[in-house]
């Protein structure tokens, strides 16, 4: 498709190439004034964005000619572009090339069917079709008032995933999407500090020593939001796991709990995990939970990755103790095909983020409600503003309905499951964590220097990417399943790399029986 | 044009309406195993994103032909939504269909060329454009070996816009774009406190005393960072303002810091705005900035709205006294064009904010860098990952240009002059505060009720909106120009609106000489 090879005059009317039936009344990018900006008009606006959404189709489908990682140092890209911006406007096809050119070449491809590094970060077909209507529309909703329909679809929808998900009745009508796991964390860290403060906020100090508990193999987002919220780093408490599970050790948070309080400190907050980044191990909720109710500890739950896996109800087991979480977490960017950012987020009780968040300004005074009529999402999370995340998760949700997430799902663990069958039938390796979702660590009976050599020579061929992380203090490679374009024939790759690269930094053969 | 009415297979195979030859190959959508979720298919995806490209083009014309904020109460949106998400998967059509019956009507539409209420929330087409291609890379830049390209693509475009606003050297290289002001606030006081504390965090409690000071008229983002920060409300001095300018009062600055540090206390961050929300007042930076460099305090400069007018070179003086702050922040997604989010931040030292930020694990070792080669932007902001905000940001940039962007910004502040003068030329009404940019302040000389009526009124209509703030504690109602489609016509006919109404409330016609 061509594209204009020229800038539209400065009057913003139409070139000689432009339809013109198109391009009159006015909207963005058509003010009607003679002099001013030359916005794209509506007629190049149709023919760019067809030409993009052909680009984005191309490069999805061109991804396995990529390599997943680039092979640049820092600086490469940098040095390519220009120091300043341009002084006159340049047109699209332009812009388009440059993507093609200096950008591409120089990114990590996160859709490439051999990116199984970290975790999975997912979109789809319906999710871009909705960030791109969600740009379109670029309204905001800081409050109902400012975007009704959004905030309403916002509830509605986290009702719908509540419900897919089996969630405890709780966190009906108390969702909320944040953009990240990370910043769901600090809100809920926030709340708990108001709620222990007699909902009041901490005028006097830091008050009376608050402590937070999470497990040693917790996201590095916790350790962020209790450095945030004015917490010093010893005031969090990281209770050791058990080594097989690398799961939360109840009997040591008890005994962190008891002792703090027995050293006039006061628990505020623990943060247990379904399925931790490291290895996906699922903390023992109800014990936790258990601790947490004795004490007035607020219970925060992070099921970033795992989360959704509730869907499937053979997985619904890791909702067990939920019922007793003053707020959970999950990101639907990681696994459920809504593309980043989307961190739909609950509360049993939104009075308590709602109050210790709620600052107010007189301008804002025709966009504060009634919150027991309708929330004002501002008041949800750190940001005033915000985007109209809703339309994809509802998109997402209905082009697949329930039957096509949980296939999307039940994929990801299979793939896994074949990949830890592959090494458990070589005996040079080990799977050393549980693997009952897309992810498996795993690595070489051999020094840390060994894996650590093992997991470089791997991702230099630029066909696949893993990860690594340390289980009981061993380098272990993570390979995580679950991307929607990773088949068993990628999946079979990656292992016959894995194997190949074993075979010549160890000397041997394949030695399974 | 027509959309897939029915469903893909479930193999993800093509339907019979389907191009065999854009479906095959993998990527995104493209599963080659034989059972799964049925993603949407390449060639679909091309159909339907160019319906998406077009909705949005007449989206964009149609504007003007809506209501500017919907004629909906609470609940009445998500009446006529489904308690529960599908069991199987919905076509594309019924989606987008939806969204024009169940929607639309319920929204507020910000690029309406009859928003004038807040401030405006610019995009265009370039900025859509890239969005578009952001959603669907959807790679994410945590850390530079994640996304070279983005990385280092966002720290050439930040020093490109330092360039453009002429902003002091110190800022080169410091860049960074968040997501919206608030959270460059909170961010700002983390590395503020951090800095403070003598590199260390806060391990024995809140520290000596913390206080934080800003104006009356500051955003409620300084009053949410305080909280989220750990300070108490009470640790945060709202200096007043000089009543004429609405400009913070850096005599009573001086006094309520030297008060402080004679009472114990330990000044941390002062936050100065260049162009308050409420009516675009600029404090005395040079004034402020004395104050803050005898006494070691960090100077946080909140310029979201109105900063990005030094492009322009006649309103670069609102620069003056920049070259001693220590963290800078600007909206581009408010007057320039960029869309919803993009909050531009700037620091003289990263390093404050980097060590104050950084927490590590062992599953992100592959992506951990040297910052003096490369940033590892994780490190600059509240949550882990982050999305490819910078392509939004160059496109935009070459799109118009420096000449372009100087356009669109002059059209804005013309605007508001125009407007300025109707209301001056007519003896009812005052300008309240001084409007150096796209913002009006005005009231009728009348009750606060008479003015709350009056704004009530006009709202009422659906052809306009406007807000309201208090100005020296008197109601007063806010006309914002610079939306992309808002013409010399609308400011007219809202200016004959206001007219109308203000004939009906106090029973008198227009009595200008």
């Amino acid at each position: 498709m061509p594209l204009p090879t020229s800038r539209p005059t400065p009057s913003g009317g139409s070139g000689p190439d432009l339809p013109t039936a198109t391009d009159s009344g006015t909207g963005v990018g058509a003010g009607s004034t003679g002099v001013g900006p030359s916005h794209m008009s509506p007629g190049e606006f149709r023919r760019c964005g067809h030409a993009v959404v052909d680009w984005i189709a191309d490069y999805w489908q061109d991804l396995p000619s990529r390599p997943v990682t680039p092979p640049v140092t820092p600086g490469q890209v940098a040095d390519r572009l220009p120091a300043q911006a341009p002084e006159t406007g340049e047109d699209f096809g332009t812009l388009l090339q440059d993507l093609d050119t200096l950008i591409l070449p120089g990114m990590a491809h996160w859709q490439h069917p051999g990116f199984l590094g970290f975790f999975p970060m997912t979109t789809s077909g319906p999710a871009v079709l909705a960030q791109m209507l969600t740009a379109g529309l670029n309204a905001q909703g800081m409050a109902w008032a400012t975007n009704p329909a959004a905030t309403e679809l916002e509830q509605r929808v986290m009702d719908w995933l509540a419900d897919l998900m089996a969630l405890p009745d709780r966190f009906t009508r108390g969702g909320v999407i944040q953009d990240t796991a990370s910043s769901a964390m600090l809100v809920a860290l926030t709340a708990a500090l108001w709620r222990r403060a007699g909902e009041q906020w901490r005028n006097h100090g830091s008050g009376p020593g608050y402590t937070v508990y999470t497990s040693t193999e917790a996201n590095c987002s916790v350790h962020k939001a209790v450095r945030l919220s004015g917490l010093g780093d010893l005031q969090l408490r990281r209770i050791p796991v058990e080594s097989h599970t690398q799961a939360l050790r109840p009997d040591l948070l008890r005994q962190a709990v008891e002792a703090d309080l027995s050293a006039g400190l006061t628990p505020v907050a623990a943060i247990a995990t379904i399925g931790t980044t490291s290895t996906t191990a699922i903390d023992p909720l109800p014990a936790v939970a258990d601790i947490c109710r004795s004490h007035d500890v607020w219970l925060h739950v992070d099921g970033a990755y795992a989360g959704v896996a509730a869907i499937c109800p053979e997985l619904r087991w890791i909702n067990d103790g939920l019922e007793h979480a003053d707020s959970y977490s999950v990101n639907t960017h990681k696994w459920l095909l809504t593309g980043f950012e989307c961190s739909p987020m609950w509360f049993a009780d939104p009075a308590a983020v709602t109050q210790a968040m709620t600052v107010t300004q007189s301008y804002l005074r025709e966009v504060t409600g009634d919150p027991r009529q309708a929330p004002d999402y501002r008041d949800w999370q750190i940001p005033l503003g915000r985007p109209f995340r809703a339309l994809k998760l509802w998109f997402t949700l209905r082009w697949y309905g329930a039957d096509g997430l949980r296939a999307h799902l039940r994929r990801g663990v299979e793939l896994a499951r074949i990949f830890a069958d592959l090494v458990r039938g070589d005996d040079r390796f080990e799977v050393v964590a549980p693997s009952p979702f897309g992810l498996v660590c795993f690595r070489l009976r051999a020094d840390c220097s060994v894996n650590a050599q093992l997991l470089k020579r791997l991702n230099a061929g630029g066909d696949i990417l893993l990860s690594s992380t340390d289980v009981n203090g061993r380098f272990t490679l993570r390979m995580a399943a679950g991307g929607t374009a990773t088949t068993a024939d990628h999946i079979a790759h990656a292992w016959s790399r894995i194997r190949a690269e074993a075979d010549r930094l160890t000397g041997t053969g394949h030695r399974s029986g």
